[in-house]
């Protein structure tokens, strides 16, 4: 396990995969830095008229819906739809979505172009699935544990991989589902750490035919980076920075040492 | 005074109030940064689709109108509207509002949703109250010290909280006001040190219902964060990220010891 | 050559110009950061309803094509041909010109408008004189050192300055060519670092009669920050913070002791 991690992370490193990013405008900064310093190209773009070259061009697809405009939703459904029909992996992160209908539609409908991986808080996985209002805002008001039977059901019923990310992450295919350990409370108090988390699957989804486990990689890495960088900060300021500093130093013996991803079950 | 800002620090650490703001794209991600380490929960959206929602499940609202745009402006009239209507605090930052007639006119229209509070530097709030021409774009030209009669009588008139921000900031509910002398000046240095300040405010008026005291707390607690924050930096970059460092380890032994807010006068 | 260098800092400091940005969604942030730190006054504004009165307002103008949306094309456009018009300095970067049809037309109808300065990576720089796609999204593929004889031959034919940077910095009027071997390799792993370098070229327009200058005075000068900034960085994340207390430290003495620009020859 350790080591296919490690190996997918070189991958990263050594194929520098293209991951076109339509993101909140709070975490474009951060998101393109997490990006470059895991080893991966970052680019944004949100133009409808360059969408389609654009996605033809990368090699994985970020869409999050935390700054929702009704042009950006236009360009994310283009996106996603070109992403579909071309065959290149994509990751939704449905920020907030069940703060409002306006965000709870439109994620829905992204969900017909058929994401490879879904990723969010449990409330928002909640929401999206149920298609209900759950939650308060970005923030998760319920448990992850309650809702491992849940996301094994949905990712079966719709064909993908979900992420419910929180104290512990869990993972799962509709078959398999991982539990990762990795991470530090003080994460939640840096804006973007989960549009993070998401946009580094999408480069783990570049470098791997296993959308399981490109998410397993991708949040066990941020996650080890989170550990890595909150040993050395005084609080959310220097952990951000530190987060970066973590991703580019990450390597197999950290990785070794420190991953903590268990597999619960094995089959359904 | 310093149990006071004490106090608020800690109801809005326990209450962890969900602070909704349109604001400029260059202060997003310190925005939202600035609220989670203060211990606020920052949520940004600007689809006028969702104001109405959006601004009824928060606690309080910010508007921030430093790059504006005519759809922007849209979303921050019916935000500031609904606010109004159902009573939710919400404070005014209009960053340039004398740099252009665009901005002067849009900052002019929100004010008739009647803010709870406004804050800007001296040029900023001379130009909005006398609906004037004022100042270099978001620098301040005017002394801070010849504004205090006229921010007392803009308060009156208006029937809100004025705070102008400078080397000593002034707040004022027309009658009481107090001056903070807490910063530090490497903190004009960083971008949005301004709307940081404005968003902080708007924390405190989630969990407090003078917004005098809760404007003074603000100011005064992002204040010592500053200073706290150039003990340790060696330049403008590493002050940003001990600014929310600062923030986050900021207490009431701190604030007791640094503190400096004295009132002016009792009565106008 | 140092000492025009220094000057030419010492008047950015003095001067404080007015930059006014229109770049894109990742970047903003860092380049008004980048403009403080130096010692310049940032001012950020996209609406093309105050874009007469604010480039007439401002000293100096980028234009950044990294996030371009078809509403912002038209205050580009306005501003660009405003600034051209009442002869304010302009500089255009051109990221990612080649990676899309709508990025390429768009930055080729901006040259019309006579940027003083052009400066992008290799790629962007041969896509956009050549209007045709070159390169993989935002990264450069193609050697600098190639690409000298072709930005001689473009910026005479153009009337302009074009600077490529890369690992060495090409900086040319037609005539003149400046080498610039300042900066460092973990520069690349953080995001901006060539939207920044636009924006202090940006700053140094503003005080200074010779765009040539100007621009090796900024990308010297980026670069030394850099240099400064790297010794101290344990990772793009400690590296993006210490670049600019890199920039606020800098002085006659540091550029003395490690600027290295050279002239690679004197005509044609």
């Amino acid at each position: 396990m350790n080591s296919t991690i490690s190996e997918l992370l070189q991958a990263v490193r050594t194929q520098q995969p293209l991951v076109h990013s339509i993101t909140n405008d709070v975490v474009t900064n951060t998101t393109a830095n997490a990006l470059l310093a895991l080893g991966a190209s970052p680019i944004m773009a949100t133009a409808i008229e360059e969408m389609e070259q654009m996605v033809r061009l990368v090699n994985a697809l970020v869409i999050n819906t935390g700054t929702l405009t009704n042009t950006t939703i236009l360009s994310m459904e283009r996106a996603a739809r070109i992403a579909h029909e071309v065959n290149k992996p994509w990751i939704l992160d449905p920020v907030g979505a069940g703060a409002t209908d306006f965000r709870l539609n439109t994620n829905t409908a992204l969900l017909k172009s058929k994401p490879t991986v879904v990723r969010g808080n449990a409330s928002e996985i909640v929401a999206l699935f149920t298609a209900s209002h759950a939650g308060k805002g970005v923030d998760s008001t319920i448990s992850s544990d309650d809702t491992v039977a849940f996301i094994k059901e949905q990712a079966r019923a719709h064909g993908l991989v979900i992420a419910v990310t929180g104290k512990v992450d869990f993972v799962t295919d509709g078959e398999r589902v991982a539990a990762i350990h990795n991470g530090h409370p003080l994460m939640a108090k840096v804006t973007g750490t989960g549009c993070c988390a998401t946009a580094i699957i999408g480069a783990f989804l570049a470098v791997s035919d296993d959308p399981l486990m490109a998410t397993v990689a991708g949040l066990s890495c941020w996650g080890l980076a989170g550990e890595w960088a909150a040993d050395k900060s005084a609080g959310p300021g220097s952990l951000q920075m530190n987060l970066l500093d973590g991703l580019y130093q990450l390597d197999a013996t950290y990785i070794n040492e420190h991953c903590r991803v268990s597999w619960m079950e094995s089959k359904p």
